[in-house]
């Protein structure tokens, strides 16, 4: 019989594995049952946290670190991916200016900043890349990226022209913007943002209103950063010309979006299909009988963009088959498998607190897996086992 | 396409479904995928626990309930069965006799008595049924069945012609044993013993060294109930000629296997393979496409004579696929790859308590069976999914 062909495209198992640890337990319990099939590894995310991992390992990059401003001006290691083609480099705001560089009790988005993703985008400058992607979930900060913009060059003045302070909560006293210093660089390079999220920069189904309070925002708070960002739109449109109060997406990461699109040459695209992209993924698919998929939950939100999902869309244009696995099943799988997932399975083997299953993610996935393979293998035609 | 035929031959998954349900929810997944395959239901046991269910249920027989004397004397409501040809009665000793109904603190194998079990026999024996299968896991007690014999009308003496005391503690004080009494009916009826154990009646892997300590024995009881035994097997062999005491199996329910030996025309069998025999398993089988198995638990012990490894067994007689499920997969499952298992699914969904689990069984089979038929689709050229 012809050797099959298994491509593994999971998402990291947040917690318990990443997606290339994903892969190489998927392949051991395959391999039980098909070794000499081939297994072509494609470690997936969706823009979120993982994405500069899995851009990483999918192409043979690298991980850097690079000591940047925290979100409450703290020093913080911050993580960038230089991908394997050599002039990419992966950013995820998070690891600069992400919520978990904050506590509970100093979250605080009238004062935390983007500065620290901004030295990020500089260190990729000065790397010399071509392509920047940037995945803008997770973020601590409502500044709508004037502290990003800032450590590239940009000058935030007040009416005395004085340096307002950073965060959402200053951008009230904006007057004027200075870009003669800002990186020229930033008009050269191609910055592409991953971001699933369509709000507009204020207003009702804007970044303060909806994102504002899990990011420690009272009610006060939000009317004061969606009036500080409100205000900040009205200057930028003023003298830069640009009008991205309403630009979908702009209120991705506390405005972070609407401050990529005013100062550099950003486009926003669906993290799963940059990804899918970068990853070379539909020329692997086509060599595919069966592709493997999972994230630590599939869910009825898997829909809405999870890498699960983007897989078996870019699976079944093929005609290709597609087996999801998860550390847990929601609610509403069922509705995914008219979305090109065939079937699902868990891989927790009982009753367990959520430590020991994060603790044994890859060995469960790993028996999963071979039974997979097992029933795959007792209903097919050319089955190795009877 | 032929219609496929499934059967479904899982045990009861314990403290969750019983046997029937848990092939009810198989049904209602594979049907989804499968909606105009035969779907064979055959609820099965393994000699313990369910095992009364899982006959009547097989065979559309009824269960009855009698009140009968619990192994402390208290009167307790015990369960049995009619099996749909109206000739066999089905019995587990635990139901009359079982640790269940003793609590920590009254937990005394020198006073518990079989007594219960005998008189459920009477009953049966009243109904007039030409053979009675009995399952004897669980036991309370460590009488030797003198119980149980008592019931139906042996008269166990003393020196002085007096009764001795029920339970293990007494029959130290044996001298004789009156079966004058003893129903001439037990003579006639084919008492099918379902037992996997082999100990014999006394010794180091004797009942009250093996099984006394979780009946409550201390080390100074185990010591007085072997020797008890000891003295009982010996009156036994004096008296009545027969010799049980190394026998396999004697040393089952704490000698109630000797004490079925002595007194009735009994059997000993493997709790499965009375099953299979009694469930008309391997006629169903011949007409499968695919078999599906299944226990609360399946891990290496699975392979000591439970329910998934008997179906597998039977079914791999025939060539048959066999696919389980478990709401708990434990150590050396792979171990049962070569036994005829093709496949094993663990059904939980996700981190969760037992108490969780065990409410939400019927409708995680549910789901792990219909992606299993998806699965099965997927890889068959039948398919109905593509």
């Amino acid at each position: 019989m012809m050797e099959k062909t298994f491509v593994l495209a999971p998402d990291s198992f947040k917690e318990s594995m990443t997606a290339k640890e994903v892969c190489m337990a998927m392949e051991r319990g395959l391999r039980k049952v098909y070794p000499r099939a081939n297994y072509i590894h494609v470690p997936m995310a969706d823009g979120g946290e993982g994405t500069v991992q899995s851009l990483v390992d999918a192409s043979g990059g690298r991980i850097y670190e690079k000591e940047v401003t925290g979100p409450l001006g703290q020093r913080v290691m911050a993580k960038f991916g230089m991908l394997g083609d050599g002039v990419t480099a992966a950013i995820e705001m998070a690891s600069a200016s992400g919520i978990h560089l904050v506590s509970k009790e100093t979250k605080n988005p009238l004062i935390t900043t983007t500065y620290g993703t901004g030295e990020l985008i500089a260190e990729c400058l000065d790397r010399g890349v071509q392509r920047i992607i940037i995945g803008i979930g997770g973020s601590a900060t409502n500044d709508g990226g004037a502290g990003m913009a800032a450590a590239l060059g940009a000058r935030f003045l007040d009416s005395e022209g004085k340096e307002i302070p950073r965060g959402g909560g200053g951008l009230d006293q904006l007057a004027s913007i200075d870009v003669s210093g800002l990186d020229p660089r930033l008009q050269e390079v191609n910055l592409i943002v991953a971001s699933d999220v369509t709000n507009p920069l204020c207003g009702e189904h804007g970044a303060s209103r909806v994102f504002g309070p899990q990011k420690g925002a009272t009610p006060d708070m939000v009317q004061q950063l969606d009036h500080n960002l409100a205000h900040y739109a009205e200057v930028v449109k003023r003298q830069l010309g640009k009008d991205v109060r309403d630009y979908p997406g702009a209120g991705a990461a506390g405005g972070l979006g609407a401050g990529l699109l005013i100062f550099t040459r950003a486009t926003l695209k669906k993290g799963i299909e940059i990804v899918i992209e970068h990853t070379d993924l539909k020329n692997k698919l086509a060599q595919a009988d069966y592709v493997l998929t999972g994230e630590g939950g599939i869910d009825f939100q898997t829909k809405f963009g999870k890498t699960p999902y983007g897989v078996a869309q870019a699976a079944k244009e093929q005609g290709k088959k597609v087996i999801a696995v998860a550390g847990y099943l929601g609610e509403g799988i069922d509705t995914l498998y008219d979305e090109g997932i065939d079937a699902v399975f868990g891989i927790v083997p009982g009753a367990a607190n959520l430590e020991k299953v994060l603790a044994e993610g890859a060995q469960n996935v790993e028996r999963t897996c071979e039974n997979i393979a097992r029933l795959i293998a007792l209903s097919g035609q050319d089955s190795p086992l009877i």
